[in-house]
Order: C-alpha cells, then structure tokens, then sequence
C-alpha cells in the first residue's frame, strides 16, 4: 500500500498534501488530501476526516474551507477523501446526473452491477483508508473525529453510528439526514442497493438511531437559506430520532446561509474546535 | 453603470457577492467579487483592494484565499476583479499561452492591435471600478488599499506608485517586481506596447521607483520554494529600489512556501491587519 505524493504545499507552518494509491476497495486509484499540522514533527497527531458532498473531489474542501489555519494551531490533521471511484471502466451515472455515479459514492458499499465492482465507499472510508493513513502518515489512529458536507455529513454520522467507539466527536454542515426519505437519497440507495428497503437503513442517520445505534453527541449547523434544505436535507428527521434517543444534539441553524463553501468555512472553526476538545488537542505542543 | 448580481453567499456574518457590469473601458462584460462585512450595514466600510495573478478570475481569490473571516472582523471590504477581459470579440494569445491574452491582462493600458480595444485594465482598475464600487457599494472611497498577488503584485504596487495619496497602505504576494526585466513581463509589454521600452516603465515597479514614483511604504512576503521565484519575480530588485529611494519595505522570505493560495492564505491575516491598521479599522464597530 504506497502512497504517491501528487502535490505538497507548505501551509500554516504544516503541509498540504494530495495523495493518490491503489485501492483494493475500490479496484482504482484513489486521492486525497491530508493536511499535517507542525505538531507531527515531533509526535502523532489526532485525525479529522472530512467527508464532502456530491460532485466534489478531494480538492473542494481541501481549497475551500480553510481548515488548515485551525489544524495548524491546534495540532489537528485534516484527512479529505475522495467522493467515489474514478477512472477507466468505473461506470456512471447513464445520464451523467450530478447526484449518482461519479462523485456521488454516498458513502455505501454497492450491490447491483454495474456499480457492486468499484463503488465501495463504505469500505475505503471505514476500513482501507484508515488503516492507510495509520500506517504511512504521522497520524495517532487512537485519537480520531469526523465531520463532513451534505452528502459527507450523511456519511460521517452514518460511519460514526455504525462503527461506535472509533471516533471522539462527529459534526457536520448541512447532512442528509435520512437519505431514505429524501430524492437524493432513494435515488441513490435504489440505484446501488436495489429496492429491498430494509437494506437501505445502515445508510440513513436516523434509521441507525431508530435501531438503536448510538453516538456520544453531533455538532450540526444548518443554513436557513439553504436551497436543498426542505426537500432533501430534514434536520427535524435528526433532531427527532436523537431526541427519542437521548443523543445529544447541537443542531444550529444559522440564519441566510446556503449550502456554498461559504457558509461551510464560516463556522469550521466552531467545528475544528468542537473535536479538538474531544480529542484532548492541542497536542503535545 | 448598473451592476448586477451573479451570486450572494452569506460568509462570516457579511455578504459575498459577484457581480457582473458593463465596462466602457474594456467594452466588455466585467464580473468582480466584493465581500461586503457585517459593519457595512449601519456606515460605509474602507476597501481594500486584491488584484490577481495569471489565468485567475475574480474567482480564485474568492474562494481560496480565506479573507472573508479577518475582513468580517476588521470591517473592510474586498474587491477582487478579474484579470483581463473577456468574451465574444476579445482577442486571446494566438496559441493559447496562459501568460499573454485572456486572463493575463499585465494591469495594463495596450496601444497595439488587436488589444488596444479591450485591453484596457488600467483604465479599468484604476478609473471606472473605483467610481462604479464608490457608487453603488457601501464604500468610503476615501480610505483604500490595494494588495496582490504575482501579476496582480505587479498590479497593485504599480497602480499605487502611479497614484500617490490614493491608498493607506499596500502589499503584494509574490508579485513580479520588474516586468521590464523577466520572461512574462517582456512578452506582455512587447505584446501590449511594442518594442519602445520607454512605455514598459510606467508598467515597471522598479521603473517607477527610479523615475521618482514613491509609496508610504510596502509590505511583501515571497516564499522561498516559490518555483518562480528566480526567473520571473526578482524580489532583489525592488529590495534594492526601495533602498536606494528610501521606501520603507518589509520583505519577508517565508521559509518553503510556494506560489500557491496555500502561501497566500498562510499569511493573509498579517496583510489585512496591515491594511487595517493604516485605514483605522476597526470601523464605528
């Protein structure tokens, strides 16, 4: 398991990188980007994944939401994966739809073909990448939180509820709450999975609530003027199946922000905060 | 001179918007970004101007560069325009070189065919965007700097030195310091001017300052990995201008930074402090 370096760029005293490797996950190769604070010269740090949404590749977030500044300050690396495979014979979307196939993995494991060969997602991000990042990078695999963006704020809470223990803290900006219940999401689940619902729920937030999945708290902002708010996002969904649940919720819905990298930049820094006080960062300082 | 809104995104308690006009001075379309700060809403906030470097758009400053959150904070406003004209009729380097032609306006006036037309980004920069942002923006015209980055670095130290009084304070990115004396810088002149070296000094910072052009004073960070740095950027020769003039400069040699919005954002609070601290902002906060 290599790691190519496809760029370095020294930022806030740390380094930017984008990274690219075989992926047995996937059967292709893979990107993404790892932000290093100064902090892992002298130690492993902790690891933030960030998830992102539909249509984007490792490089929106990584140029976009500014993160590095608070990573860097608070001993934080910063890992953004890729959204789907990519590349030679990996299949889209037959319409070229913005929202299934490329660029839209939704973080799940797929099981109709075309798609069952290369969009593993679920397994990338939950298990090779990982293990990747823990073997090759500077990184304290013990220490981990995640977050992610609309689509990646779906996959970080629906990783983080099925996989619990693995991370400190979890958040997100503007998340599918309930793929299952929203277009997107029942395109995508139909699409990869196929029309038999029960095996829609590992992939719906509140689903894994409902069966009794668990989190230890959830950091969510939410724009008020978020043009994908009513029809596919459904934060009350999520606000209800945690209330029932006893899940403590943080859900901020921030007045006339939209959906746009702006909006997300604006409170990163709440949010970088939030897992670095799970996390017990700054760090070895 | 009506301007008309491409997008609005609320960022860090302000506006950003792009916006496009119609320009008598390049006799095109024109789109430019301000981010508007939160105090604009009750008085009119300094401007602080950012020009670009090769193949940007309004957009990368926009998007990268992370200045929305300091100039939320400090109450400036930033503008950042394109780079060159464009559209139907506008002429583009007969090869498609990225450093002659479409996005690489030099900040400057042509008098040569076929860019006398439209080429007209001083006009542009330094006349009829002022006015029209002085118009229709919350903006105190009378308190203005001016920053950029590469070409735009050019641009910016240029467009100062041509206009005493006019600007609190200026910085530059990695600007090309001697357009007369590196590869971009003759093509663009040559191309733009002719071969009459005595036009390409008012487009020269070092020309400038030889020929009596003085500033209040100049801050410029310039990364040592910076992979332009030897043969187009010559930050010696305006070290050795200001010092012979007796223009107080701070050149700061960031230590393996690059050419990138990774370096620019690195450093981007330093240089909006700067500016802030000339123009008196923080404003009627």
């Amino acid at each position: 398991m290599a790691l190519e370096i496809v760029s370095r760029a020294r930022c806030f005293g740390g380094s930017q990188f984008v990274y690219r490797h075989a992926s047995t996950a996937t059967g292709t190769s893979m990107r993404f980007s790892a932000f290093v604070p100064p902090q892992a010269e002298r130690a492993k740090v902790p690891v933030v994944w960030f998830l992102s949404g539909l249509t984007c590749t490792e490089e929106n977030f990584t140029v976009k939401a500014g993160a590095q500044r608070m990573a860097a300050e608070l001993g934080l690396m910063v890992i953004a994966p890729d959204t789907s495979p990519r590349g030679d014979g990996v299949p889209d979307d037959p319409e070229g739809a913005y929202d299934f196939g490329l660029g839209a993995g939704f973080y799940l494991d797929a099981t109709l073909d075309p798609w069952a060969r290369h969009y593993r997602m679920r397994a990338y991000i939950e298990q090779e990448l990982p293990a990747l990042v823990a073997a090759t990078l500077p990184a304290d695999a013990g220490r981990q939180s995640i977050m992610g963006h609309s689509m990646g704020g779906h996959g970080a809470i629906t990783i983080a509820l099925r996989n619990p223990g693995r991370f400190a803290s979890v958040s997100a900006f503007a998340p599918i709450c309930a793929p299952t219940r929203c277009p997107w999401g029942k395109k995508a689940l139909l699409g990869y999975l196929g029309a038999d619902r029960a095996l829609w729920r590992q992939y719906d937030s509140c689903a894994l609530i409902e069966d009794g999945k668990r989190l230890p708290g959830l950091l969510v902002d939410q724009g008020t003027a978020d043009s994908f708010l009513n029809e596919q996002l459904h934060p009350e969904l999520l606000e209800a199946a945690c209330a029932a649940a006893g899940i403590p919720l943080t859900l901020r819905r921030q007045e006339g922000y939209d959906h746009s990298y702006f909006f997300i930049e604006t409170f990163m820094e709440d949010h970088l905060r939030h897992h670095a006080a799970a996390l017990g960062a700054p760090v070895r300082g």
